[in-house]
């Protein structure tokens, strides 16, 4: 038996030719969601569709797609997909590669005239890196769209509808967007790591386990702004003591009690800020994940007991907001089976790993059994011009996608 | 003997005028150098030189003062004084108290017709807050002005000219504003503590044994941004973590082999500041502080040692850049037992005590002896619109110093 495999020549070629659309001198692409780079790669998306003999949707939250019938008309759909917006000066990899792979397996599928129990459609979402208001073409999918959603984004609501205009995105239809969950096969997603365990270990495959649950805090500890040189050192109430020792001990706890966790610090802010006044104030966020949400409960549970009693310890007011909750999501076991084999199948290693990042896989997840493959990430570096995998990795993974379609489709 | 004591109606009532100057709705005052309010409290106190049948002398560094012949006219001279400026939206009593004082000292000396070994002087100084530069009046009186220091302002030179202007001073005359050691008998200055130890143990006076030697280091953590999901907790380079555990760090290091010293992080930035993103860089100030010159030496030396073996630790480049740096600057033996002598002979309590905060003594002691007097602060609140001495705290302050003046006449 001949092993099915992409058209290399082909999928690289095409990936150069999107890597063009808003490229930066470093190397990277520049295109948030609805610059005109962005236009411009939905628009090539577009056309790549007609190079296949068929035509993109578009459907109400932004989301194009293209869909290859490989079953009947009913039959439920396979879909593929990733993104292909950007952070602001980015990486060209980013959603991009599971994009390219996706549409490079639905063309080898095409030119292989395959028959399989499913549909196959390939997909990017809408605004998966939140330039705007963050995965909300794979929130409108699975029907958790909701006009707030333009109240919480990174920017305002005007600025939000201002982009949606340009994108010829109608606000008030977005929630239309939603797909019956039982037309749906499942969603399966190549993405970069953007960790560097992969590149460190050599591996050419992860098996992703699931997504994280993602949440944050953002902390503020309330002391008394002093003169730093006239208030002795054991009358003070220094509240960047307290976000200091916050930073170590949650750091501590992390790795001392909840293995596989992430705990980050990332802003910090003291007022009033003067070389000579003892913070009156700490605003810090905390961002802290987990592939477990019962020991995401417990790590949550612990850190705001960490915050209350460093409060007393350094007599300090506090406050403690939660900023984001995202809940784990976990990845189908056939679906990580099949992944599992198809790398084994094409002599490649892999390894079972959790995504520690945000992907659409995880929306997704909530409607439908999802799939995830990670290629590596040369020295573990995204959301940067200098992101990097390399070529043989790209094929690999576009490789694994298309056999893992292959053994979906064996049942 | 009777007592000579200064007309406590007439201190406070005066004291009262001039804390109508720029007065802010919370009780304080807010004049920085030139502004209109710190013009018209310049006016104020020419104004109170006429009331005396005197003329207010003006230096080419913009310091006033006015003058009471008390011996012959080539005796030295006892100078007084203070500030009239103060730190934006700041308190009523830092500076200007001392000023008030200094000049009915001056009142109640030429009511008494006062013969003395030496003639005396009231001034206020310019800038001392340094919402321009910082001390510029007391440090163009000893000579240490230099055309440099308004490229080290706390606002650019531009800012700096532009209020020199208002202020009527010609920017290369300063330096003409050294007097000559031989000149100054002494220096005294009566201040608000700024701290609370007198507030707390109910101490009527603070006799100053010096003023603290101060300075300030920037220093700058580098490590590696990365994210904060995909990056697990053992392989990261995380600069908020090296600033975090320095702040700790060096407070424990300063309560355990510092006696008497203060260390204050009082300014923070993580770069590049991203809820989800490891900081790349942490960039924060360290004010130390130490009485004692030896001390304050090895304390800089251990403080540079912390920085390093932290960076070690946490796999960080460090830079460490020292930006301020003022000599401990100790009060004259003598003066402080006239000081004490004459706080006893008011029958009020008085403790020997540091000054943590800086003050024109501290440059007026490179040229002549000097003695400061602290008056308690409520609640040790100061540079705040809330800052407050009692009446009764005022007036006696403002008897010591005559006291002192006198004790001093006597040899």
């Amino acid at each position: 038996m001949i092993t099915l495999k992409i058209n290399e020549k082909r999928f690289l070629s095409d990936f150069a030719g999107l890597s063009k659309i808003g490229a930066t001198p470093e190397g990277g692409v520049d295109r948030p969601s609805y610059s005109p780079a962005h236009l411009q790669a939905l628009a090539w998306f577009k056309q790549y569709a007609a190079g296949m003999g068929l035509q993109a949707m578009v459907d109400p939250a932004g989301n194009h797609s293209i869909r290859l019938e490989c079953a009947g008309p009913s039959a439920p759909v396979l879909l593929m997909g990733s993104h292909l917006d950007s952070v602001y000066d980015g990486g060209r990899f980013d959603g991009a590669l599971g994009v390219m792979t996706a549409l490079e397996v639905l063309h080898t599928l095409q030119d292989a005239g395959a028959r399989l129990p499913f549909n196959v459609e390939a997909a990017c979402f809408t605004d998966e890196e939140g330039t705007l208001v963050g995965m909300l073409g794979s929130k409108a999918v699975i029907g958790e769209y909701h006009p707030d959603l333009l109240d919480q984004g990174t920017v305002s609501r005007e600025v939000i509808l201002q982009a949606f205009q340009k994108g010829g995105l109608d606000v008030d239809a977005i929630g239309r967007a939603k797909r019956d969950p039982r037309s749906l096969y499942g969603y399966l997603e190549l993405h970069i790591e953007q960790g560097e365990r992969l590149y460190r270990e050599q591996t050419d495959i992860g098996v992703v386990t699931g997504i994280v649950g993602m949440c944050a805090f953002r902390i503020v500890y309330t002391g008394k702004a002093n003169h730093a040189g006239t208030t002795d050192m054991l009358h003070r109430q220094d509240a960047g003591l307290g976000a200091s020792a916050y930073n170590l001990a949650a750091r501590k706890m992390v790795l001392e009690n909840y293995p596989g966790c992430v705990v980050t610090v990332g802003k910090t802010h003291f007022k009033p800020g003067g070389v000579n006044i003892i913070p009156a104030q700490a605003e810090f966020s905390v961002d802290y994940r987990s592939i477990d949400r019962t020991q995401l409960d417990a790590l949550e549970a612990d850190l705001i007991r960490l915050a209350h009693s460093l409060a007393e310890e350094y007599r300090l007011g506090v406050q403690i907001e939660r900023t984001l909750r995202h809940e784990p999501a976990l990845m189908d076991a056939r679906f990580k089976t099949a992944i599992l084999d198809s790398a084994q199948m094409l002599g490649l290693s892999a390894v079972e790993m959790p995504s520690g990042a945000g992907h659409d896989a995880q929306n997704m997840a909530v409607v439908c059994p999802c799939g995830m493959v990670f290629v590596p990430s040369v020295e573990g570096i995204s959301h940067s011009p200098f992101e990097r995998t390399t070529d043989q990795d790209c094929v690999n993974g576009a490789n694994v996608m298309l056999q893992t379609v292959l053994k979906l489709a064996e049942g």
